[in-house]
């Protein structure tokens, strides 16, 4: 049907304004037909790569330990000197000397001789085990022992734990404090990692008010701008908040072009829908080529959604409505923000539970239905949390979404479903 | 038996130099006699409140959607003027004007009258329902309606999601993406959380080296500094890393001083096991009351620990391996800094496998043993790495450990266990 409406550019055709409808496989086929994640490396100290994904292959440079060190408090001996030693019969060496930690001994073990040690000491020459200090007793210079050890007892051997030239952490592990650790502990000041793309968030629309400030006479609150930027940073990501624009078109390409600057990905949300004229994929159709690739999902909700690439750079359209725009940042924006981040062993928590009321849904579009988790008797129970698309305080409550495929148009209660669990969801 | 060791101070007494083992439940009992978490309030721009843990109940401002607002693209009408339309008998209406949305209308719609609206716009005076541009065609000013509405439709009343004055969130949730739309919706721009308290960690040893420095003769890289810092970041605190100090009365008071100056806790590892003469224990112990409180726990690794409370504030003694260290950490003070940065909702993540081979465990001493995860036959198996507890590489394979209780000295193949997993372990 012909667009007839008004100066708003209304239509009443569903599908006009929209390229073709797609479902998020093909959505995604497109998109990466002409671009593809690919992350930047970036070198840190030590003190700042907590939490980064490893880009390389760490190679030891020393080997650990790096000396034969004794492993508990006592005395450094030739294992041979001790052979017989019990509680009855203690065999007395001479204490030549002594070690702390730290120190490098000058000193050799020379029979019937031995020198105090401290857990961690460097093994003198000459010594090949270590008495413990329960087992043996010092009077002066003279040392009793009164338990044998076997050549090596008590003594880590060096390089037994990391050969230098050995591969200790393999790249794409997500740095936690052991591996920090283990980093340290081959003496890695500096580590290559994955850097935080950056990617510019902007929320376009006339009603937008940037939060904190005075809400004038039919505005709303940009809900979708601080929201995304932090769904951006639990993708590993930096946000880059480009504020609010009106739906003009200079101003809104002005905007994109800002973000395709200093950004390696651009979202936008609002102005989408084909209601508004479709304003925001039309400046973004203008932009060069490829341009616009997708413009409507098949997906609820989330149809008013665009997929662009201009410079090499992808373009998302988010819909307005903030549930709309946080599902599809969810299922098409996230996996590819933390792909460009190197992570690439992302898995989903999901949970198993029995809904706890019926579902109708629209047939032919996939559907997604924000949940609250609660356990009652024991059990799982997923309640749908309808309030509809515009309202964000679904969100709030949601512990995570279901997704009703394509082809259902019903899931009834009492069915046991399976949920993708939100980030940072505190499920009880 | 009294300390005849050398100038180490050595001692073959192996509960000598520590003033009483305790249990890991005795030692909270005995610090928390002296010393309990009081979290901070700091207020953030929302912005940088994301992943942050929310300080007070926040009310809204305002009405949610501060006014009745056109939940779809279409007309403003009067329900009533509505009534008996179809397809096959619509009803026409004079279009007096149109609504964009952030626009405030200065229009009325009467009787026989309506005005094109965008979604999200405010309605107009006099219009109570909204045609769907679907079910209307408009030609110059006249609108053909085709089908009726009831009063209320398509309208979002005013307040009907959050009204003026309402707790939205209460204090205590961890702020998602989505509670920062939520938080954003209503127009907060700053927000009160909780604030990230300073933990100082110091290292001691006269061995250690800076990890990218170069290692001398009888030195090794200090690991625990790294690792402590990493740990303290993930509990929601800021690490001070105050350096390595020699195990000498004078530096390692002056570093402890700084650390109480400028932090909340510090955490000290090293120097503390009984074959160093206790030498940080002892200097803690001069620096005024309560001082020492605990010197040894049953706790195997994790024995050379003490817990003292100077100038008001904790101060943790790690032992200097750095799995011991690790373990203590993540059992005796996470918890208490966890709480110290407000969050009182922490679930350890726990999973129940099958272990994989048996292990014997010290009498008397509660046990931890670190294990790494796999999937085998569709089963969860535990494998215990029984390194050692100077052997960094086991925790760097680690996803967790196991506890054997105090009165356990066997755990047998193949019996079902609990693994605590640790934060940001890639469980397969």
């Amino acid at each position: 049907m012909a667009d007839v409406g008004g100066g708003l550019g209304l239509t009443n055709d569903w599908t006009a304004g929209f390229l073709r409808v797609r479902t998020l496989e093909e959505a995604k086929r497109l998109l990466e037909e002409h671009w593809r994640p690919k992350p930047s490396v970036a070198e840190v100290p030590l003190e700042r790569a907590g939490g980064r994904i490893l880009a390389e292959d760490v190679v030891s440079r020393v080997d650990l330990p790096p000396f034969d060190r004794a492993a508990v408090d006592g005395y450094a001996v030739r294992a041979a000197d001790t052979f017989g030693a019990d509680e009855e019969t203690p065999i007395e060496l001479l204490c030549v000397g002594r070690i702390r930690a730290g120190d490098w001994p000058k000193l050799r073990v020379g029979r019937g001789r031995c020198a105090e040690i401290a857990t961690g000491a460097p093994m003198p020459r000459g010594a090949d085990a270590v008495v413990m200090v329960e087992h043996a007793i010092a009077e002066k210079n003279a040392v009793r022992v009164y338990r044998a050890v076997a050549p090596g007892e008590n003594v880590v051997q060096r390089a037994s734990e990391v050969k230098r030239g050995e591969v200790v952490l393999p790249a794409g592990r997500r740095l936690t404090p052991q591996l920090i650790g283990t980093l340290a502990a081959v003496g890695v000041g500096r580590v290559k990692v994955f850097e935080r793309p950056r990617v510019a968030v902007i929320s376009s629309g006339a009603e937008l008010t940037r939060p904190g400030g005075r809400l004038g006479r039919g505005k709303v609150y940009d809900i979708n701008g601080p929201a995304i930027c932090e769904a951006v940073r639990t993708c590993g990501c930096e946000p880059v908040y480009l504020g609010i624009v009106r739906d003009e078109p200079a101003r809104v390409r002005s905007a994109i072009e800002k973000g395709l600057a200093s950004c390696e990905v651009v979202i936008i949300s609002g102005g989408s829908s084909a209601g508004r004229g479709d304003l925001v994929p039309n400046v973004v159709s203008d932009m060069g080529e490829p341009g616009l690739l997708v413009h409507g999902l098949a997906m609820k909700p989330g149809k008013p959604t665009f997929v662009a690439v201009v410079s090499g750079k992808p373009v998302f359209g988010l819909p307005g409505y903030p549930v709309s725009a946080f599902m599809v940042f969810d299922q098409l924006v996230a996996p590819y923000l933390r792909e460009l981040a190197g992570d690439r062993q992302v898995k989903r928590e999901r949970a198993v539970a029995r809904l706890s009321r019926r579902i109708l849904s629209a047939k032919g579009r996939r559907e997604l239905v924000p949940v609250k988790l609660l356990r009652r008797d024991g059990e799982l129970l997923a309640e749908p949390l309808l309030k509809g698309s515009g309202a964000i305080t679904s969100l709030s409550m949601a512990d995570g979404y279901i997704e009703v495929p394509l082809g259902r148009e019903m899931v009834e209660e009492g069915e046991i479903v399976e949920v993708v669990i939100f980030g940072g969801a505190d499920v009880a």
